[in-house]
């Protein structure tokens, strides 16, 4: 089967590698409670980072910078970045790792019209 | 600089390749109005995608199934499947390109701990 489909839960962590049978991607959705934040700072080897925020306010601390984040930002951290994450009020997220470099053809290229099948609406 | 911050628009459809300065992957944020569809059914060569719906209610075609889609929802579809998006009320939702088999490391191999550096509320 081609494809997976699950939910976004309100669990502090979930991983979603296996139950989206992901390959060129981990996504994890994470939920810190108000006033919590992850208790270290971390980097990368050789992925880069890109963080969609679902709900919330929090601050991105950053190479020794600290930035406000809230509901319907999207930021991209390179693998040398040094980050963390605090929750002001009850922070919901969206993780997805990728590696750098990784993605060689856009969609102008990768992409194929199927003309051979359509939907019911079409 | 190692970060870029942006925000979901409500445009059509805005591709964040540059305004991330992604290398790993391609995001595009999209909203369909309310009963309004893709118009056309489509493949990938090379990348699999995640999308994760942010509002709305929608249906997805792919590979002559039809399977209604939420707010809340993630999915992924792999390169060859053939896949269609159809809004029922208006949806907003982000589609997530990377290179099918590209991820290498995955977080507990590819995260450093960083205890040179700390934000503020440490």
């Amino acid at each position: 089967m081609n494809y997976k489909i699950t939910s976004i839960s309100d669990s502090p962590r979930v991983e979603l590698k296996e139950s989206l049978n992901l390959s060129g991607a981990e996504i994890s959705i994470n939920t810190l409670p108000a006033k919590s934040y992850v208790p270290f700072v971390h980097s990368h080897k050789e992925n880069e980072e890109i963080y969609i925020i679902f709900e919330g306010e929090g601050k991105l601390f950053i190479d020794g910078k600290e930035e406000s984040i809230k509901k319907g930002n999207i930021f991209a951290v390179k693998p040398s970045g040094k980050r963390a994450i605090k929750a002001v009020s009850e922070l919901k997220f969206a993780c997805i790792q990728v590696k750098e470099g990784s993605l060689k053809q856009w969609t102008k290229d990768d992409g194929i019209i199927n003309e051979d099948i359509k939907p019911s609406w079409f």
